[in-house]
């Protein structure tokens, strides 16, 4: 007999050991069949990066009613494109990053490895989502989270996703969530990005770290207020990277620039 | 004396070493002064990633009239970071990365190490561009591209570009290139992307390689097409991810799954 239940495909970047994954799995084990494939190793900061220099492998780690566990030597996106092509027998319904320790939301899409995960998911023409709390802590309390999570997870499995957009979805670190707020990426950067090590061995060595400069704080539209003032964050995001309003005027410098 | 020619941060993501950083700079160095800080080794497929579990640290290359080296430990994405906040006495004119040895059109963007340093610098306000050529070869021959490298080049350092948006150029591998096109970014996904290695240590290993398949091959507007048919594809590129026609349904739902 076939297995009717929805197909979830997890990942993170935290690596397969983070509590936040284990958490996730927690929250969205009622909702279908579950596959986790993590890095072995915490690979946060991974983006959409990829393996090439060196071959990838995987593990079983566990596999329980409903639950099977793999660990991966890859990054967050060899394990969505590795798990595709093994050791799934079937498209998935869902793909999904998390809980990532610590906030995705604004620029932090761009260098996230848990989007990353998402953003491979969603070119594979799977709706997915990715889950991530303003709390970088190793003990990190998820659980004001998990309704959230399980609500957002049945909603998209239900209802899909338009095609080539996912979901970036970032909550506060307070168990007093006023609600939930459809946001647009907060405009900023990070500055004061380099900590100066010691010297060693004739060389500056640097730490990154930094604070992000919102650029707009008093914008109530965007992710960074969200978080800021309770709401879980759900913003929208395209993998479609296309700058459509600027094609025209592009095309008309350029002819200008060839007479 | 102020130095007045404009400055610019040059990176990539194959390295320092790479043929096509060096050609970079020979076709850039009448428009401006040039400061490198490109990888010390090939971190091809590193997106924007960042390196946050080890410090990083660069080095002094070559120093001559107009052209300054470093090499840095980090990824590409570190590389603009770190220039940025150490060796640059000002704020840049133009971040361009590349020319990457093979194509960065279509999805690829997302995986792109080079466009993780065009990423970089249009996050950070400045006029950015990503060149790729669609040869992988050490020994690729990037002479077609130059005049156009420098043209696309001038005319951004002359008109800027809009907010939060960068051009991603890839260039056809041929000597008789027909012309420029502004695209879209080709859909599409990467199709049979491991290839088995014998197995090792009781373990199962892949290679990550594959094949782009495009999901409208004849679409004229797409960059894949236009790469296939002869010309300069500049794709238009944003770093503001946000769906926004997606936020009104989106808002619905939401409202529909709360009653």
């Amino acid at each position: 007999m076939e297995n009717k239940r929805p197909l979830i495909l997890v990942s993170n970047d935290d690596g397969i050991m983070a509590k936040g994954i284990s958490e996730l799995v927690k929250f969205l084990r009622t909702l279908g069949e579950i596959v986790v494939m993590a890095p072995d190793a915490p690979r946060s900061g991974s983006a959409s990066a990829l393996t090439v220099t060196q071959p990838v492998h995987y593990k079983l780690v566990k596999q329980e009613v409903g639950v099977t566990v793999y660990k991966c030597s890859g990054t967050p996106t060899d394990c969505i494109k590795l798990a595709w092509n093994t050791v799934l027998d079937r498209k998935p319904d869902l793909v999904v990053g998390g809980i990532n320790h610590g906030d995705n939301s604004a620029t932090n899409v761009h260098y996230s490895g848990t989007m990353g995960v998402v953003i491979e998911g969603c070119l594979n023409g799977v709706p997915s989502i990715g889950f991530s709390l303003c709390n970088h802590d190793m003990g990190a309390d998820f659980e004001a989270a998990g309704p959230y999570i399980r609500k957002i997870a049945a909603m998209v499995l239900e209802k899909g996703l338009p095609p080539l957009t996912c979901l970036n979805v970032n909550f506060p670190d307070t168990p007093d969530i006023k609600g939930i707020k459809v946001c647009e990426q907060a405009k900023g950067c990070w500055t004061n990005e380099w900590e100066v090590c010691p010297r060693q061995n004739d060389r500056n060595y640097f730490w990154l770290t930094g604070e992000f400069a919102d650029h707009e704080p008093e914008n109530e539209k965007n992710d960074h207020w969200a978080l800021a003032n309770g709401y879980v964050a759900i913003t929208p995001t395209k993998v479609d990277l296309t700058a459509y309003d600027f094609i025209d005027e592009l095309n008309q410098w350029i002819e200008e620039n060839e007479e």
